[in-house]
């Protein structure tokens, strides 16, 4: 067994953004220091700890310094290049794992991954050429969603298709290539589940969140879920298979498309925490951003109990003026500290709690 | 009115220790920036922000400077040097502001406020001169407690007197002088209110907690506290009526006695966020650390709503090791990131949740 991380070890964190700035609260909150690594200068999670390395992802001088000063590496994106955790892993522990970055990052070996665990995914064909699309789009009922295999996120890098001329264009708009033309997937609700695998291969998931999108973009995540118990459970058993199979510690989010009669589809998965447990810290015993760190530290496994329904909400682009106008009654807020508002930026989210008093 | 602090401002705060460092993660979650200001090379807040001075509180040419880089001014502890408070009121808004810094400071200052307000406090008398002890205690019961008037905490600077003889060996050892002889109140329990008041007057108190200390130090918190609706909403009274009357902003600990009747005795009050509330991170919508953000912010004050029954309990030197050995079910860990465990030293603390999940 390896031995948990001591108190006051030094966590390194690949990239600066919210996610990274919430992982170091949760750090600080149990007694770790965090390194943050990221090229942008203004990352947000700059401000949450004075350890920080601006530097390139390939810049191997850099990457093997900040190894050097940290006990156990994490990331915050799926997106960490291949090169950088080859120069990294064999330096200090890399968790989640090389293996979990390779598959996430590709949606072709994603969905291959899935297929052979025996989890549901949208039908699809790969997409290498120009005249892959008509028999792909014949294949799969004359209507798709054309995505890049790889750094998609938020609906950036997918089209929507419902004819060959449209797919044509889509393909030459798209980029990088190969891409991947999947069905479209008559679902009724959209949910995830994020759980946590330790060392000890013990996992824990959190309540599946409902999910609504708006723009391609995470709007809100209502638990509990309008879902029946048994498909929750499946959902949280194929999470569990999920981290199983790529040998996974630490935090990981898989989204679900769920249909009429309750069964599940993988959309996608996440080997980070994710947007739709954001939830998590505002009535669990153990946040998603705690789990995440305690998992990667070798600890047991915090308790994802739920003490209060809830609804989470993101703030997008100017929505972050909802702090402090809105902040009524069972509000909590979470403000990312970013600097500049943009269009389509996540800047922060609101948990709207359902409160109800215990007893006296 | 204030307007509110804009997101992205910067909170100053004077004191590094555990509860500055809370406070800044507090602030982080609200999109904050903070400044950190201590002698302490070593402080435990200085982990959380890449902002910090370490100089002398008496200081004033960086205490000018560090008023320069920051937006509001607060502080971890009330035994800030009256000529600090004086240095930093004029360059910068000070909340809470120098009145309860003064009061605070001083225990005979503190019993004429509180018994202007009418509010209980224990019968004393100022031992200014070794020939004060013969009639105080004469008037006290021959018993009582003799403490120091300023700079006493955690048990410190107090000693339990049973004889004249006592309470001269007693006047010789305490320091600084003056003193003041308590009486011995025959208290059934110890509760804690913790209140917010913000620059808009209004006030939030969270649930009583009942507390038990041990060697001087507090041990655990339990909310809810074993006293009547009663007893609680008279202390959460007083600590609002305290809070009013002295123009308070920001998070305000007052300790009470509660005595057989369950009538109410206050020991003393602390102008800053307080141990005895640390359960209020675990259960609460609003914890106090971002409540008292709020209220220096100028922002409307939170949700105070507690979610769940709670036992904080405190982690003291060596106890420390309880983390992550003793990470149960409805267990959340909270450790100060303190490199040196001493004993009677402060390092962390568990909140022990009661959970009863919600429907599906």
């Amino acid at each position: 067994m390896t031995p948990p991380l001591p108190l006051g070890s030094t966590i390194g964190i690949l990239g600066g953004g919210q996610l990274g700035r919430m992982l170091s609260l949760a750090a600080a909150r149990l007694g770790f220091k965090t390194h943050i690594y990221c090229p942008d200068r203004s990352s947000p999670a700059f401000e949450v700890t004075p350890h920080r390395t601006v530097a390139a992802y390939d810049d191997r001088a850099s990457l093997a310094a900040f190894a050097a000063v940290v006990d156990v590496i994490t990331y915050e994106f799926e997106n960490v290049p291949a090169g950088t955790a080859e120069t990294l892993a064999p330096l200090r522990p890399l968790r989640p794992g090389a293996n979990a970055l390779a598959i996430s990052q590709d949606r072709l070996a994603e969905k291959s991954f899935l297929g052979a665990l025996g989890i549901p995914v949208a039908p699809h064909r790969p997409i290498h050429a120009v005249d892959d699309l008509a028999p792909a789009l014949a294949a799969l009922g004359n209507a798709g969603i054309l995505k890049t295999t790889r750094l998609g996120y938020d609906g950036k890098g997918q089209r929507r298709i419902a004819s060959l001329a449209q797919a044509i264009a889509a393909f030459h708009e798209l980029q990088p290539h190969p891409l991947v033309l999947e069905a479209v997937i008559p679902f009724v609700r959209e949910i995830s589940v994020v759980i946590a695998r330790g060392l000890d291969d013990a996992t824990a998931a959190f309540d599946p969140s409902e999910n609504v999108h708006r723009d391609g973009i995470l709007a809100t995540s209502t638990v509990p879920a309008n879902i029946s118990p048994d498909t929750a459970a499946q959902a949280q058993a194929h999470a569990a298979a999920i981290a199983r199979a790529l040998d996974y510690v630490g935090v990981l989010g898989v989204e679900f498309f769920v249909l009429a009669d309750g069964s599940l589809v993988v959309n996608e998965i996440a080997p980070r925490v994710h947007n739709s447990g954001h939830w998590t810290e505002a009535v669990c015993v153990t946040d998603q951003f705690e789990q995440h760190i305690r998992a990667i530290a070798g600890w047991p496994l915090g308790d994802p109990a739920r003490l209060a329904d809830v609804v989470m909400e993101n703030l997008i682009g100017s929505e972050i003026a909802a702090i402090p106008a809105r902040l009524g009654p069972g509000v909590r807020p979470h403000a990312y500290g970013k600097a500049e508002s943009r269009p389509g930026r996540k800047m922060g989210h609101l948990n709207l709690i359902a409160v109800k008093k215990p007893r006296k």
